[in-house]
């Protein structure tokens, strides 16, 4: 039988500066008693890498920009937040009282560059995106590797806003040892008719997946681990994120919105 | 510990013309030896409901409008094709070579109105979506209820693409039984902060997650049972899909792309 299951690891420790994130998750999953086995896909919450990473900044340590003073005009946002924001921001797509939405230097297209501050101690603290989310992932998933023997893959994700319809889903954000596409087209269906178009990101529907288990608020839960997934592909070490990533010219919505 | 597991149902049958979807479901499941418990959610693809509900047509059947014609024209599409997708349609949002775009009589935004033929015998033939899938979903979640006498949802998903990101993921098109969102505004993270946004499409998540068992080739898996969801509320009779569906004025993204 095809099945799928997903643990989330629960007590998971509030992770600190330096820590080793990889470690960490070894140690919590063996206490959770699951033992991490080959092609398990570890999918973590971006806020725990940032922590991890020093990526926590205070608008106290910021100096607002001539252009965040005037972004803050157009969107009504703390002018020390809107330069974090600038700071990792390639593109600014659009700033208006609602939204101010940017295609980072990550080259993701989100809301805030992805800096919020849930979850994060202090009333100026805000969290930024991991710098090179692909290398955490890497990193995190060598050192799983190393204390476990076992060939693991890792997702780290992060919940964003999409056109079209309400309410926020996880994407996958960085990633290190699994497949982005399940990739079907030139292959038939059921009645041999050649399949054109289908080109599944599987890696932003495992960070879907992972979050039913995680939540958002402060159930303490960042990290799922996810077994079984079916036509799993060998370690894939050359997947980058960015390949999900898509240039605005080349994006099939243009002149939609 | 929080878990949850998926169970893709193998060896389900060819659905054809007025089949009871719910009445396989339950047969399924049972030769799968899976039995179908309270709270379980019932993830299926639009595809079995289009068939079962007659919304098979043939292009041979379809007579092109002048409109269907000049659309036609722009995006290099068979006329009756474009027919097919004008008689689903509310407005048409983008028509190029590349793509056409619709919002569909549902409220749904996706491309030719989710017409396609993968999976659908005949070489003229394509397949509509349910006329009113939640309708769809709550049949089949009274039907399975009836057989077994367990409280279940009944989440209909299909394979879209979406903006800035390459690929597609699988989103619900209609739901009966489950919540939509998990709503964390107003509640507090770890240290206390009061989340402002987040509003997760739990929905949308969850047919991501069973999109990873079912696969869009010739699997023949279509049905994949969801067993723990956490947070899950009592059974939702009264949430309908068209709460996820945003109209353009009040999408965020309005002038993005």
């Amino acid at each position: 039988m095809k099945s799928l299951i997903m643990h989330a690891l629960e007590d998971f420790p509030l992770v600190r500066a330096c820590d080793d994130v990889g470690r960490i998750i070894v140690e919590i999953a063996e206490r959770n008693h699951i033992t991490i086995e080959d092609n398990d896909v570890v999918v973590a919450a971006q806020k725990i890498f940032s922590k991890a990473e020093k990526r926590v900044f205070s608008l106290k340590d910021v100096v607002a920009s001539k252009r965040a003073e005037k972004l803050s005009g157009a969107t009504g946002k703390d002018p020390r937040f809107v330069e974090l924001v600038l700071h990792e921001t390639r593109i600014v797509l659009k700033a208006s009282r609602e939204i101010l939405l940017v295609k980072d230097i990550r080259g993701l297209v989100c809301i805030n560059a992805g800096i919020d501050k849930s979850n994060i101690e202090g009333d100026e603290n805000f969290a930024l995106l991991p710098e090179k989310p692909d290398r955490s992932a890497r990193k995190c998933r060598l050192t799983i590797q190393k204390l476990t023997g076992k060939r693991v893959a890792v997702v780290i994700c992060d919940t964003y806003s999409r056109p079209f319809r309400r309410g926020q889903v996880n994407f996958a954000i960085g990633m290190s040892g699994t497949e982005l596409f399940r990739d079907y087209r030139g292959k038939k269906d059921l009645f041999g008719h050649v399949l054109k178009v289908k080109n599944v990101a599987v890696v932003d529907e495992i960070a879907s997946a992972a979050e039913l288990l995680m939540g958002q608020g402060a159930e303490g839960t960042p990290v799922v681990i996810v077994r079984g997934l079916a036509g799993s592909k060998e370690l894939d070490e050359k997947s980058r994120i960015r390949e999900l990533t898509i240039s605005s010219k080349d994006d099939l919505f243009k002149g939609v919105l």
